[in-house]
């Protein structure tokens, strides 16, 4: 599906994340990109910066063009290779944007025509919407990617460059309930929003509740993994990770910056500060202040994030 | 969608709930109901009885209407403000019932056109069946609403005014699997029901198996919420709560009014009893009493539960 | 649906796992098999090797035909009431492969009309594919199954009678992201692929990414329950137990016969050793050796696993 890359190419697009260019890169092509070390003359080959061997790895490496950081020193073997070094600042971030721009299939706007789409949706021309997904009475900004099965329900707002991965679930009723009087269980009405900024990402099988009185609020350029769910009311800032599986309360705050690791959960009102981490696996019951890990059940301190 | 309602109306419908009125409710009318405290003079406002300064929020509430508890007086700045309280037993029971009554839109009988419904499946016209959903061979009761690209296998029996978000997948299989003498994993045969009594609210993305030689079962107006799963031949007693992404075993039994909080996992066959709780995070090895609250990994007796 | 089946039948299909027949077997039907202590006479009652009174339980059966294993022996009682006992290696065994054989439902080849598929996909003609599956730029192997809404990806190869719940997300992306020197999330290129091989059952609604650089594999035999997430370049061996809601972080390696218990977290790049076991509930933060069982959060040794 891709073919030949002109290492040329690369450079010129990789821009202020190179260094330098050792060797001769005139000529020389690639036609794919994968694991250190698997890899054959044609593809891609890279070491990443918190690797011990580094110099090692680039000299033993099969490919003609290997991406390194600026430790890496261009030496005799690699020049009787014929090998070309992109030394770079971050090899792993070279490797994501080359990855992401050369190799990574773009998705044209399109709608499928199984896609179920409530007559008051309104969604630009730029959109991307998968077989069998469900839109209902929302808002889509430009350029969003929803893929199949996905479930878009009433009062929902999208911004744009949004991704949406298969089988998540957006803005329908969460469970906000009390017990009355005689003990039954109520569902509190939920009349909020959900709203979604630019550059967020969905992982599949997510279920993100809109708001009950307010609305649940998920900022820009937030990435959010499989099987998660947020519940009504949260309010996730800019640029927060949560990596899988974890489970945030009714009116949850997490503040800019902060990554919560796979399957926390964090108790309803809590708020975890901007720029704070919360480890895998764990149960936040209070509030986490910024610049700070958390770890454990129930979650403690554990040390500053001098990040 | 929802116009202008009268006071006068609310009083009325509130029934038992209501304490008394303060002030003069005729003319006066709200046309929707948000957050404490974002209000504007036509919406209605509330104070939960759990906030401290109760009578100073409502005294500073920018809206006519405001809900209260009995602990709220008139005062001379509400009078001159014309301000109507409705004093109630339980503001947030009294919002509640005013917000599902009047302001969430109800879902009329309906199966849309992209349903793919078994033809031996047993459905009353009161139903709505969302896009895309699934029914097999099962029975549906009065008034079910299952809502889009839910899954419903054969063999489940649904009771009336039963509600089930979209992506949810009910009745399959489970994996009760054994090691056989060669160490190769079987999955044991499932062919119970899954049974789903009246007023029960399953959340989005849950999955909840079939029974194996026995069946599963939900009773009446239990709650579970998204994300969760409950295995094979689960008895789940009245009136339970489990509010997400939790994990039950099979055989696990949980008693009437028993509360199950955010990502718990419960070991195959344990028992909940009656009237106890378990702490969001809680990792339930053994049985917990009834009347107890349990918390941690591996789950503790924490306190006893005077509810 | 499933008619009368003689019990002279049953003891030809048990084969190795028959020690032997007490009671005259000719001429006794059965018609069902469920819950031990449950049974009506025509129902083929068991006696699991687990249980305290086993010798008691055979003799109460209110069935004529009952599963036990060597240590039940026929008695006057049993005599006298003409019942056949069928003593085998292990009555659980014995009852899975009767149920699997004899009363569950087979899925015979088939593909529902609203299944969308890649005109690319490869898939032979003894699949089985359910409604409103969408199945991208795959490979299929013989006789695999493939329930209602799955979405299986691009660049997805499927063995040879695998088995797929719905609402499964097969192959999609993952977020293996990191942050660039502004702090922003970058999504890490997803360009390997799923490799499914025989005999892998995947439980309803799991998400397994496909691999980022290099592939994520699960290998024969192995079974994943419901709601489990496996993220980019897992590596799950063969004869692999996943209970269910667990969440394995990218690059995770888990040896052959291992078995994950449910709601299990495992950090990136952690190895489980063949054999080991990790409890249910557990934050497995570093490599789980060979034949051990660990448990807890963080997860620590328990005991070596002598099975």
């Amino acid at each position: 599906m891709v073919g030949e890359i002109n290492v040329i190419d690369l450079i010129s697009f990789l821009g202020d994340e190179l260094i330098d260019v050792c060797g001769d890169p005139r000529g020389v092509q690639i036609d794919g990109i994968v694991k250190t070390g698997s890899v054959g003359k044609r593809k891609l080959d890279w070491v990443n910066s918190s690797r011990l061997n580094k110099q090692q790895l680039a000299e033993k490496s099969l490919s003609t063009a290997v991406i390194v950081d600026g430790s890496v020193e261009m030496s005799t073997i690699m020049l009787d290779s014929n090998k070309v070094l992109l030394r770079v600042r971050s090899p792993r971030n070279a490797v994501g944007m080359i990855g992401n721009h050369f190799f990574v299939e773009k998705l044209s706007s399109f709608i499928h025509t199984t896609a179920v789409i409530d007559a008051r949706a309104s969604l630009p021309s730029s959109v991307f919407i998968g077989p069998n997904t469900v839109l209902g009475n929302c808002v889509l900004g430009e350029r969003v990617v929803i893929h199949d099965k996905v479930t878009i329900a009433d009062d929902v707002e999208i911004g744009n460059d949004v991704h949406i991965y298969s089988g998540a679930v957006l803005g329908t009723n969460g469970l906000g309930c009390y017990r009355n009087r005689m003990g039954s269980l109520q569902v509190f009405p939920h009349l909020g929003k959900l709203i979604i900024m630019d550059d967020v990402v969905i992982g599949a099988n997510c279920s993100i509740s809109r708001g009950s009185l307010s609305d649940t609020i998920i900022e820009e350029g937030t990435k959010i993994n499989a099987l998660c769910f947020i519940a009504h009311n949260c309010l996730i800032g800019k640029n927060v990770l949560i990596t899988g599986s974890s489970m945030l309360n009714g009116s949850v705050q997490v503040g800019d910056n902060a990554t919560i690791f796979s399957q926390v959960i964090i108790r309803d009102q809590a708020r975890i500060g901007n720029n704070s981490i919360v480890g895998m696996g764990s149960v936040v019951t209070k509030d986490v202040p910024p610049n700070e890990v958390w770890i454990g059940n129930p979650a403690r301190f554990l040390k500053k994030n001098d990040r």
